[in-house]
């Protein structure tokens, strides 16, 4: 390793390469909550050229790396892993332009995202990729984890957003393929090589995104539902007639809502009656008093066909924030859960009713001292199921039994997180050895030495 | 090949197996006008388990195969070249399941592209693709080109509307991933191996598609503009005002419009005067009254912001085909422009008065008898440049200069119709070579008998 350290000085200079003590704690380690390792060696690029440089070094001498961005990510993938050498993006960052006739912003890997928010917003254009990260997550991060966030029902995740890339292959070979065109079917569209692909295939080094019309009008309704059959009608009944304008259609529990409103200090519920479930729905268009009337008379007649018991209307953002202060109380929620099994799986809807129907009884045989608190992003078939444990010890196993059930009707062990280290176990459940076997020959191609994210995913 | 043959009879049975003078001339060739040649043998597989049992002989023998669908393709991938052996899918058509909770159908692979629509259609739902060749392309071929079509503005292409596929990979791997979840982040996505690869990695057996709820008002307008810059300001205005409601925004420069209304019997211009641009834009969403009033009311300011010089509402339905009928002007206007050039290329929006501003007079100054007609999907920035060439012996030269300043531009020479056999000289002008090398590894990775469609796309 003194070699490729004492090569990567000489090529980039002693600036870019931080070794030994002065390494500090950052790069240790995400939001997994994984126990770090310090890296040796941490080289920070500052440019698509130095990262290409940096690459053929350390392949010629098959060293091992890893990938970092704004270390948010929640499945340990860019935690170093013993005897790997890791690669910021850090100071790669910056938009590169905003190109409002075609609806396009470029931006280095290393930008956060929220920085590519405000200059959209500069620009009189959005956005639509947002989540809790957003000040210190990365363009690169949320490209290489395929990153979902808050509004996929309409946009849909990263990948749809994404129009061109650039990236660095593990042999130092710079695939610039930076399209800023919605049409483009010249040949194998290369992008898709590294999106959500968790850094094992390439290092992405630019990103051009597609960018919207900001809407002008956002409804919000917190409802409350007799029954799981009433929500899926709900989701159908607004869907169908307010089109693909709902951009939101969160969906939570009693035993996750009744815990947040009694636990969490800030979130209220507005309703005095207790329910099975509550939906928050949220509306964005671009006419406010229309929408207002459309949207109270969808949710009007929902009521008369007794799909929801009660609803309430947000009057103001202020009273829209009382509503996503219960759907967000999941944060200050698990701090008070002792042990607990946080999953981010995915479910077809239509198998959503049977899933929780099996599994939660299931968990409750086998482990009576779980606590479940399950809601979710219903409309992107994303569910959390949380389980507090009451004790360490059971954490793997009621993971697992999560985790078999999601195999057992067809979902997904991640929705949006990825797979990194952490839930490499569980890949099976969703994957069968086929495509596992598909994704190693894929790797093998790509990156023939392993150097790259080695030990994630597959 | 003849002990090929053979053991493929003896597996599919002999009606599964056409040879000699047996094979009907639908096997030669597609629409892309290419000179076919008639296949030996043409298999006609009934199954996935079949599909892969051909490929697994096939691959031992290295027998190189042609994959064929609905044979409606414009670049030649689908027609037969020396020595190959054809698979059709034709048999395999049908749909699998519409799950109306989760939105999504599931069809055979061969299953053509208006059934699937009328089986959506049906259970109350929209899939949102749809091409002049509906009634005989497929499921297969489309998830193979990523076609594009009239919607994609709002709802992208094809590759935006498949959430699950099998595939068969050369060696006979039978690859199921048919999700049917908006997200599943568990591991590389491999259907975009598929999607759009022209049948060069694998042959799709199923789809999953994604369903939409159905639109209930479509407003249409077409509008007159002075200039290519009130063009883009029309554009913006419409998109931004009106969100993503926009489904369609097809220009036309008078150079196309003008012939059609002339030469076309049933296109006939509202307009007394004559422009240098016309718009023909298309405005979905839920509610009629409403979406007419907000629609007029852009389309008013606009008239007063000078940015269209005139615009005539369709009151009806059948005042918005007629609309059509001149935009669609193409197909009759091709038929007497004599010898001609008729590009699908890409070019970003921004870039677009430039390019056509840099290309038009170098092509009539090196072509004196060229005659340009061009209009475009402007919002998907998808351009059609025809050329009649006014002989057969400039066609060639005439097409490498419009792809080599699309080229230039950043553009991509195959918007929507893929690469194929036709294109491949043109494939540098939109791909570096270190892409074209990395589609290349993959396809030596995925097919390293080089059986499945050799010779197209790369
Ligand atoms: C409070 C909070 C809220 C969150 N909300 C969401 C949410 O709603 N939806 C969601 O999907 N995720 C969410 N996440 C997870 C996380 O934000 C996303 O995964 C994000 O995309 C990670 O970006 P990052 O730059 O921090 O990546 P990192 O954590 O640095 O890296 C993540 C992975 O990508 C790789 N990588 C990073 N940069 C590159 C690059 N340039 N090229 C190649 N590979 C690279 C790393 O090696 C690693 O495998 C949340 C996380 C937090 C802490
Ligand atoms: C009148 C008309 C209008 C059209 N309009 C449009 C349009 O608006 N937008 C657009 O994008 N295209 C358009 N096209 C082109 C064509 O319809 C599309 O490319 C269509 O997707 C081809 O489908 P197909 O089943 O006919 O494929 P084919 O022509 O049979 O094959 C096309 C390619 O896909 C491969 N292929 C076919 N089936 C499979 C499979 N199951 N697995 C793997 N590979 C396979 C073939 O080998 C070939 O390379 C149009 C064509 C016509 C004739």
């Amino acid at each position: 390793m003194n070699d490729v350290i004492s090569q990567l000085t000489d090529t980039l200079g002693e600036k870019a390469v931080i070794t030994g003590a002065s390494v500090g704690d950052k790069y240790k380690t995400d939001w997994s909550g994984l126990e770090g390792l310090l890296p040796s060696t941490v080289v920070r690029a500052s440019s698509t050229e130095e990262v290409a440089s940096i690459l053929k070094i350390c392949n010629s001498a098959k060293q091992a790396v890893v990938i970092q961005g704004g270390m948010t990510g929640i499945s340990g993938g860019a935690v170093p892993q013993e005897g790997e050498i890791a690669i910021s993006l850090e100071k790669m960052s910056g938009i590169i332009e905003v190109d409002v006739d075609s609806m396009t912003i470029t931006a280095h890997a290393g930008t956060p995202l929220q920085v590519v928010q405000e200059a959209a917003d500069e620009a009189g254009l959005f956005l639509p990729l947002d989540m809790g990260s957003r000040g210190t997550c990365t363009v690169g991060g949320v490209v290489a984890t395929n990153a979902g966030g808050n509004q996929v029902i309409r946009y849909g995740a990263t990948r749809s957003l994404v129009l061109g890339l650039e990236a660095v292959l593990p042999d130092g070979t710079i695939i610039s393929s930076l399209n800023k065109m919605l049409k483009n079917n010249a040949g194998y569209d290369l992008k898709h090589m590294f999106i959500g692909s968790e850094g094992t295939l390439g290092i992405v080094t630019k990103a051009v995104m597609r960018l919207y019309p900001k809407m002008t009008s956002t409804q919000t309704a917190l409802c409350a539902l007799p029954d799981f059959t009433s929500v899926l009608k709900l989701l159908k009944k607004t869907f169908s007639t307010l089109g693909d304008g709902i951009t939101s259609f969160e969906v939570m529990w009693a035993n996750y809502y009744d815990e947040v409103v009694e636990t969490v200090e800030q979130a209220k519920s507005p309703f005095i009656e207790k329910y099975p479930f509550y939906a928050l729905v949220e509306y964005k268009s671009q006419d406010r008093i229309h929408d207002m009337e459309q949207f109270s008379s969808v949710l009007f007649e929902a009521i008369e066909d007794g799909i929801i018991a009660d609803t309430i209307l947000a009057q103001s953002l202020k009273e829209a924030d009382v509503f996503w202060t219960i759907r967000d109380g999941i944060g200050e929620l698990l701090t008070t859960m002792g042990p607990v099994v946080n999953t981010d799986i995915s479910v077809p809807i239509s198998q959503m009713k049977a899933f929780i129907e099996q599994l939660e009884p299931a968990l409750y045989e086998a482990f009576p001292n779980v606590k479940l608190r399950i809601f979710g992003h219903i409309g992107d078939s994303n569910l959390h199921v949380c389980a507090g444990t009451g004790s360490e010890q059971d954490l793997d196993a009621i993971s697992a039994m999560i985790m078999g059930v999601t195999g057992e009707y067809k979902g997904s062990v991640s929705a949006e997180h990825g797979i990194g280290v952490l839930k490499k176990k569980y890949l099976h459940h969703s994957r069968t050895p086929e495509e596992v076997a598909l994704m190693k020959t894929l790797k093998s191609a790509m990156d023939p030495n392993g150097i790259l994210n080695s030990g994630r995913v597959i």
